[in-house]
Formats: structure tokens, sequence, C-alpha cells
């Protein structure tokens, strides 16, 4: 199992994403900066965070380049962080998190944010995997090929 | 922005998916769960997690219903953890997490994993979010529409 180990952590693309996004406030920082939401204040007061987690986090996410700071839009002294091209193709995670969300964890009826197409003000489609032929395909239907 | 911080906490699908499946181990556990390891002594071997946490993040995703326990299936009296419904929908999320990482975190000609279809051996589509017209939506044209 050694082995298969070293492959999970080397060769795995979903362990690598993980080292890079993968806790609470990386995520939802990201989810903020989709959002909008640019400045180390305005962060610090959406999550509730520490403000040492918080510096530890955009470090990390501007070191791995995700996010990268700006000069204020405004003018003014502010730092913002914004996300990279890098960063934006996190879009799919993020949505995919919030259909799994909207899916299992409020109750029927129960009130939540929603994501919309801004020309139609419409939901998102709801995002499966699918084959290269277009059609959605479930988790049995695939398998992870190891490398070597 | 204390209104936004409850909003973002109590209504955010985002955030309630990321309390349950947003941390590190949560993630790993469960692509191991899509693997097919179904043991404490293989999951722990595999992630190369200290007993205590593994044990600690098992029980979680077991009371979120994202696992469930079963007696092992060859009869001996190992106890396996086997992916619910609602844990097995969580595909979307660890093919979004992979094939980000797949596109960013690795060197060109660097191998890794692969996730194919079964059926013809080729990796599945590039999952994108898209409107409910079914073209891809960039994030400029989304926005999160608050409940209240």
């Amino acid at each position: 199992m050694a082995r298969r180990k070293s492959l999970n952590d080397a060769l795995c693309p979903v362990a690598r994403c993980v080292d890079v996004v993968g806790d609470r406030w990386s995520l939802l920082i990201v989810r903020d900066a989709f959002d909008g939401v640019r400045r180390f204040g305005d962060l610090q007061r959406s999550l509730g965070v520490a403000r040492n987690i918080l510096s530890d986090r955009l470090r990390k996410l501007v070191d791995a380049g995700v996010l990268e700071t700006q000069a204020a839009s405004d003018g003014t002294a502010y730092q913002e962080y914004v996300l990279t091209a890098k960063g934006e193709s996190l879009f799919p995670i993020v949505v995919a998190l919030r259909q799994w969300g909207e899916r299992h964890l409020f109750e029927r009826g129960e009130r939540h944010s929603v994501l919309v197409d801004k020309r139609t003000g419409k939901p998102l489609a709801f995002m499966a995997p699918s084959g290269k032929d277009g059609a959605a395909i479930p988790p049995a239907a695939t398998e992870v090929r190891k490398v070597g």
C-alpha cells in the first residue's frame, strides 16, 4: 500500500488540488472572490475568520497563483485580492459545491442564495460529469487509471 | 456586514457544503471511497493520516449521511465504509477538483492518474458550468442572488 499512497499523493490531480484549496477557509475565500469581495477587511467580516488565519490563507492562495494583489480600484491605499485566470478556473468547483449543497443540505422549500445566469435570471444547469459523447456518466461507469 | 455574514453562513449552499466536506481529509476520503477503498486500515494506509483524525472524519461523514457502515463484503469481521446515494452525488465535486488539478498543477507531459469512461477508456469530458440552454457560462456572466 505504500506504493498506492505514493501514487495518490504525487500523481493524483485530486490530491494536488486539495493541497491548494482543500480547506474550509480557502474555499470560502474563493467563493467570496467570485462574489467580488476583494479587501482583507471585507473578507474578514464576511467570513468571520481570525485575521491571522485569513492572512495565512490569502498568502497561500497568492503563492499558488489563485489570487493576485492589486491596488484598490477606487484609488485608495487598500490592497485588493482578485482571482487570476487560474483562480477563475476554479468556477466549476465552486458551482459543484453549491449544487450539492442545494440538493442535500436544505429542507424542501428552505430558502437559499441562488447562482443565476445574468442574461436570463435563471439558475445554472445542474453540472454532471459526462463522457466524451456528452452523456452523463455515473461513478460506477468510470475508473481511475493509475500511472506506472 | 453582519447581515452579509449571516446570509453567507446560513443561506449559502457553498458554505453548508464546505461545512460537510470542506477539509483535506474528508475530500480525500470521499475520493478513495469512489475508488473502492472501504476499510479503515486501507484508508489509513492510502492517506497516511493519523488514526484519530481518520476516525473523526469518518464519524462526521457517517453522521452527515455521506458514508454508511456495512459488514465486510468478504464475510470477515471488518467494517466497511461505503458511499450513500448522497455521498455518490459528490461525484461532480471530485471530478471538478480533479480536472482543475490536471489543468493547473502538472507540468506539460507530467504523468498523472486519469479518470476514464470504462466503456470507451477515454477521459471524461471537461465539466463546465452552463446556463439552462446548455451553453458554457463564465463567472462574470453569473451572479449570486441573496435571499431576503
